[in-house]
């Protein structure tokens, strides 16, 4: 390996890295040039392709330190989310160059990746539990070997990762999590969990009588003993009498808090969790966006998750003409919010990614961010929306999935209206695999009560809104990631499960439907080509038109297109529909398949998939 | 109200009780006889219809504590699950004489029978998250009234309570959480957290620590004053020294434990409890089946959930001439189990429904019960299989629900293998609407990777469970409540993704699909009939038999008959393919409605659906 010579000892340049063993041979020194030079990889790579940033610079040290104490070609690493998994990444071998690009490195773990990475990661909260499995395994198998589940501050507080606590501690499988606290989250920390690892060291009870207890005894001879008896069992009480309360209350050994920037401090911690015999915590303490001042300040979470953006400003290179999508649906939400004092605004810890700020700035009481808890925040809608408010819950499509059953149990099945804004519905972008909005239509056409809507413009999306106010179910708003396009076409009434023309062909050649912002491309693109057909704009993928329905009956072919979900959600219900109605004529669908779709940007997988509208056109 | 006189005062028959009110009235004594006279109308009642008896038996005194303290006309009470509120039915004047049956009184806490319902109940661990959605409401609308959460042990461990715990813990609209410690669960407590409620008083640090202290500081006078000092910190030692971990980690104001059976002490607890100005948790001990000696003495959870059964002999009423499918399934999982050290089964606490004791008597090392935590198990499932195990996970139709994201992102997407056995798959029965198993077909064909299977007989499953073994991603296979029914019809061969005719008609007029258990009744139907049909065995859902797409082709009609699920899943499975090959015959589907389906037996069900196979004959 070519390499620099720093303090006499070689280390080998970022983009000469290509597995960990190097790391043994530094010294602490060393490894702070090495952090250093790894930060502004990450800084250079997330600026130029964006990506996951805060988290990630919050990392480099502890990822660092675990390298140096365990062989994570034999042990195994599983980074929870993935959100800090860089600078694994450059220390296994692999390259930021292309991160998140279409062939690119994944911004997550990725088992197809390196030998390095056991498990894929994407949602959040899964590590312990896929910890647990590992060492389950292990310890069948009778296999020797550490299985260490990395997780946040804000991911440990969601309900499946609280499973997994509760089951690893019962399992005498050993685990050793880390934890990185860094007291964000994504946006903020929420919930009693959260606060606790502020005071987690020692309550404040403790001090109290100890100070109490030093005052009376330190007064003679006998006491003086007493009181020395006394400090030499501090440390014994200290994590005998009131340990660090919620985790040893359920059964682990916990070791912290450590300084998360400090890895000589770290292997310490890391080398004493080896020697325990039972699964461990071990709190350390970061700055997230450690390094980069923008970062560093970020209070709100704008740094958490980044599109490309000039290193030196903060500023973002990638602006709208108009707006986002999802900003569009934050201020028809706060503009109904003004209006209506019932309408409570429910975020799983997405305020930034859905442009929510504003929101709860202004409406500290009607605006709940319950962290990463999506099926709390889908029964706490059913609670609310039953006792007289109407809850609007803004979430992603693919962390929506979390919440599946609450969606059906408690609010479908109660009847109680919900306005669900499904923000980046449709392929998953650069994220890849683990972050598709393309099932919701699917599994929520399956679910009785549901209305799925997909608006074609802001003003579309804005009178869906005023309709969902008065549905009593779930009523989703799909919204994809992105600018808001130009509108083209015809406008029509937004009625409930009513569907209108964007476009009046002349025959009865070839009906097209479709639905989604996509459709005004589609419309220009039809009108420009000077085919003949007509363009039925589906605002409502569930329930459908059902008058719509029977027009097509009379059109030789019927188009399905839905560049936003699988044929499970549109195509389903209409072709259904028809079939029911006796269509003889010929349905032809065209949606995304019903699979996994590699990371690339969403134009290169819309292309990719041969799903442009132009695509369509060509086949009219 | 015609009333008995005991000690004087009146107390109604439990058939006279039209409202709480009446309790005000009533001293201890005469409330321990009520609460016998409740026991036993629950016994009385559970024995002829079925229902959750152990734990109801256990909540008599608590319920009854709660409506002298409160007012729940105007105070709220949400019980968790609804396993528990027999006795809330009884005072608020339901009658448990038609329990479950159709047009009779829910088995769980339902809005429509009662003013005292505030919120519906049926799956687990609801009721802390939609509390905390009526508090806010009640806070932000400035009304004054106390919202209670009733929740077990068991329900407490999993993912949704937790997030409601840790949310409600931060948000300061009080809500009072009465946690019924059985130490039981489901089957059995899981999990570190469970553990942790044993110790909840004290810790034996504290203990310890105290006995130390004392003996030192008790030998001359000034340490005497010191030891008295000591002694009356006790109790506030007690409470913020050594607080009850979990909880207080939390930030909760944490009372008891207090004797669940002693409706004075709980009383006193309420109260207090109503005096705290945030949330609180009270801790309240009970005995499952408290008064039946079958129930009591039941360490596997077999008095949980019940068939009708003799009161006198404890034997359960309702036999199968055969076996039921749930043994059936756990008989096939045991011999893989032997003969393939590979195999790891994993259950979400229901050990005694699915039939899995023997299982976890023989295998405790293979046998994983990680208590209501669906999500877990999936995740966990993932896990196990990326590290060399292959996981069988026994779980309910309408409990998987829950793991919808984790099957999705952590086993299919994951291309792991995993069995999933799918009991209680159709409609839901006694339990109605909160358990339908009529939806997983749908959602999860919607979903990449996922092979959905339904056997028409115990071979057919055994073969589907060894073609499990090879897959890579969840491999389902579906079983219905109930018993076992006799084969009719040809059998064949089981492959993937193969069909086989159960009958072959002897003209191409029309072609039935159907799946499952049902389609030997409808064999033998259509046989008797006379009709001239082919019958197609859809053992795979998805994916569906390509090739029998095709043959069905030549056939004038196509009737798709599933009465296992909605139209989602095999109906649409089969039509989309159907259309995309140009089928120009006519396709009517029979299936569930896309609805929430009201108690009453499996059979008034499908009755009621004319879904039964011989209104399929009659359409033929």
């Amino acid at each position: 390996m070519s390499s620099r010579k720093v303090n006499k000892v070689n280390i080998p340049t970022i983009q000469e890295i290509k597995s960990p063993e190097f790391l043994k041979d530094l010294n602490y020194k060393e490894l702070d040039l090495l952090s250093k030079e790894i930060r502004d990889e990450i800084l250079r790579c997330t600026a130029k392709n964006g990506g996951h940033l805060s988290s990630n610079l919050g990392a480099v040290e502890s990822t660092i330190a675990l390298h140096r104490v365990f062989d994570f070609k034999k042990d195994k690493l599983i980074f929870d989310v993935g959100h800090q998994c860089y600078t694994h990444k450059i220390l296994t071998g692999r390259s930021l160059e292309n991160l998140r690009k279409k062939d690119g490195t994944s911004g997550f773990q990725k088992v197809t990746e390196s030998e390095y990475d056991p498990f894929d990661a994407g949602h959040s909260s899964t590590s312990i539990s896929v910890a647990d499995g590992f060492a389950i395994a292990r310890d069948l198998a009778k296999e020797n070997y550490e299985v260490v589940a990395f997780i946040g501050d804000g991911s440990i507080a969601s309900g499946l990762a609280f499973e997994g606590l509760n089951n690893v501690s019962h399992s005498n499988h050993k685990v050793i999590i880390v934890l990185n606290d860094n007291d964000m989250s994504i946006s903020r920390p929420v919930g009693g969990l959260g606060k606790s690892f502020a005071k987690i060291s020692l309550g404040s009870g403790y001090n109290k009588v100890k100070r109490g207890l030093s005052k009376l005894l330190s007064k003679n001879k006998v006491t003086r003993a007493i009181l020395n008896f006394f400090r030499k069992i501090k440390n014994w009480i200290k994590f005998k009498l009131v340990p660090p309360t919620f985790f040893d209350s359920l059964g682990y050994t916990f070791i912290g808090p450590i300084d998360g920037h400090n890895i000589k401090a770290m292997e310490k911690a890391f080398k004493k969790a080896k020697n325990v015999d039972r699964s461990v915590i071990i709190d350390i303490v970061t700055t997230k966006g450690k390094g980069y001042k923008f970062a560093e300040n970020d209070t709100s979470g704008s740094w958490h998750g980044v599109t490309p953006f000039n290193l030196e400003t903060g500023e973002s290179l990638k602006k709208c003409d108009t707006t986002t999508w999802s900003n569009a649906l934050a201020n028809i939400t706060l503009k109904n919010m003004e209006k209506n004092e019932k309408l409570i605004l429910i975020s799983p810890a997405t305020l930034k990614g859905s442009d929510l700020e504003e929101i709860f700035n202004r409406y500290p009481d009607r605006a709940l961010d319950v962290g990463i808890a999506e099926e709390h925040a889908m029964t706490l809608a059913g609670g609310l929306s039953k006792n007289g408010y109407h809850p609007v819950v803004d979430i992603y499509s693919t962390f929506m999935q979390r919440a599946y059953d609450e969606i059906s149990h408690d609010i479908a099945r109660m009847n109680v209206g919900a306005t669900i804004v499904v923000d980046r519905s449709g392929v998953p972008g650069n994220d890849g695999e683990t972050h598709q909005g393309t099932f919701d239509a699917g599994i929520f056409s399956a679910t009785p009560n549901c209305v799925i809507t997909m608006p074609s413009s802001v003003e579309e999306a804005d009178q869906l809104f005023s309709l969902s106010l008065s549905y009593n179910g779930p009523f989703f708003i799909r919204i994809p990631r992105g600018c808001v396009k130009p509108f083209y076409g015809n406008s029509g009434e937004v009625s409930f499960a009513k569907w209108y023309k964007k476009i009046e062909g002349s025959s009865k050649k070839v009906a097209v439907v479709s639905t989604g912002s996509l459709i005004n491309e589609l419309a220009k693109e039809i009108d420009e080509s000077g085919k003949d057909a007509t363009l039925y704009n589906a605002l409502f993928i569930a329930p459908i038109d059902l008058e719509a329905a029977k027009e097509l009956l009379s059109y030789e072919r019927v188009v399905i297109y839905d560049p936003y979900s699988t044929q499970y959600g549109l195509a389903t219900n209409l072709t259904m529909e028809l079939v029911k109605l006796g269509y003889k004529g010929k349905i032809e669908t065209r949606t995304l398949p019903n699979a996994f779709i590699k990371q690339a940007s969403i134009d290169e997988q819309i292309d990719e998939l041969d799903l442009k509208p132009s695509d369509i056109v060509k086949i009219l």
